[in-house]
């Protein structure tokens, strides 16, 4: 049970347009000085697109040359072919395409539209953002180097926009996380009347990534989000929270 | 684009177990007074679970006779037929069944496990708790009763715990609003790089959900949670931004 009754949400203003090879660190540390935020006790929610760009996962336009699937697929659905090329090669197996929507399974396996290839022209340039390569991994990076220039604890959460079945709408959720449980496992505790829960388990790192995007609107030029008041524990990525494709009813 | 830079969420305690009938704007508002918040000026987000209670939308399972369908399911799925008989009523459609889940669409046209009907024995009798009959309504009815009492102006969220296709874990989503529009559209506006947002719609009731759901652990005994410092503006409800089932592609 948590003891914590307060949670504060703090954005982070005045990152600059982030390039390939930035220090990312740097840029959120500095941002959190001038927001008299420590960066110490809490959870550092930044979004895809800024860790994507620091990492040089980007890809321009002018130097894709589309397949025929992806001709195809831009003809039907009014799109820039060589966007679609792009979203094609990030994807492992398209798991449904109509209403010029592409909804892609990456190779991460996450279930998202467009395989989460974002464009941008930030840089006059029509560009491809692609996811990073190991959204983990780069969690892990990025609070390595807060921690070392902090000398604090916390957690990172790497988030992505993405849209669900059935309800419209498009909420922030976790693609890679270090420092915290992705999800706080309450199965075996009991509720107030002594039922046993047994499959209650909060998907915290998804409920992070929502609750920034309350600040990091797509059009606020705030790429991150500081959260203090949540109970930091545990360790674990996105990556191992993903359904088995076994066992779930929706593949 | 928002102008506000700090959201904070405040866990409302003390409120205790609650039965048809009973004065929940009150047992909110009380609890307000003792967190030292004012309720004006943000959302109060509050779980299903407790509004259904004061609705009196219960139903003994004792006074449950099971269909032969309900008993089937029951008997496949190693469960209680007096529960999937409620849960059968409360279904439209069932969407997928499998590995022991049975994913309903509900009346309201939510999409999501055993059409959101919960099992409390709180009281000591095994109780069936059913969603809201209009969830809407229900966040309506407690908005005005709650400006009524404090004189401010407010929104109210009410959510469930859902689970997702794809990604263990379960968020709070929103299940009835009022007083907010529960999707910020900003379809039209524009990026920093000048690129029109086509289809940007941030779901900020699901926001708002997801975010309180770090505080409403299911055993924390906080059944709602204030939200300040975002912007409350619109108006509609959560009914509304259910998706179409003609352009769904996962109905």
């Amino acid at each position: 049970m948590s003891e914590r009754k307060r949670v504060q949400l703090t954005a982070l203003e005045g990152i600059p347009a982030v390039e390939p090879g930035d220090d990312l660190a740097g840029l959120i540390a500095d941002s959190a000085d001038r927001a008299g935020v420590s960066l110490d006790g809490g959870v550092l929610v930044v979004c895809q697109k800024v860790v994507s760009k620091a990492e040089g996962r980007l890809v321009a336009l002018a130097d894709v040359e589309p397949s025929d699937e992806a001709r195809k697929i831009a003809e039907e659905d009014d799109k820039d072919p060589r966007h679609v090329e792009v979203v094609l090669r990030e994807t492992v197996r398209v798991v449904r395409r109509g209403h010029r929507v592409l909804i892609s399974e990456t190779r991460h396996g996450f279930v998202c539209a467009n395989a989460g290839v974002d464009l941008s022209n930030s840089t006059g340039e029509d560009v491809a953002v692609l996811l990073p390569v190991d959204p983990d991994a780069s969690a892990a990076r990025l609070r390595a180097d807060l921690e070392a220039r902090s000398g604090g604890r916390l957690a990172v959460v790497v988030t992505d926009t993405f849209g669900r079945p059935w309800r419209e709408g498009l909420v922030d959720v976790a693609i890679g996380c270090a420092g915290i449980d992705p999800i706080l496992d309450v199965r075996g505790s009991l509720d107030l009347g002594g039922r046993e829960l047994l499959v209650t388990t909060n998907a915290t790192a998804d409920q992070l990534a929502a609750a920034s995007g309350l600040l990091m609107l797509k059009d606020s030029g705030i790429p991150a989000v500081w959260v203090s008041g949540v109970e930091v524990r545990g360790d674990g990525g996105v990556a191992g929270t993903l359904r088995d494709p076994q066992t779930d009813l929706f593949r």
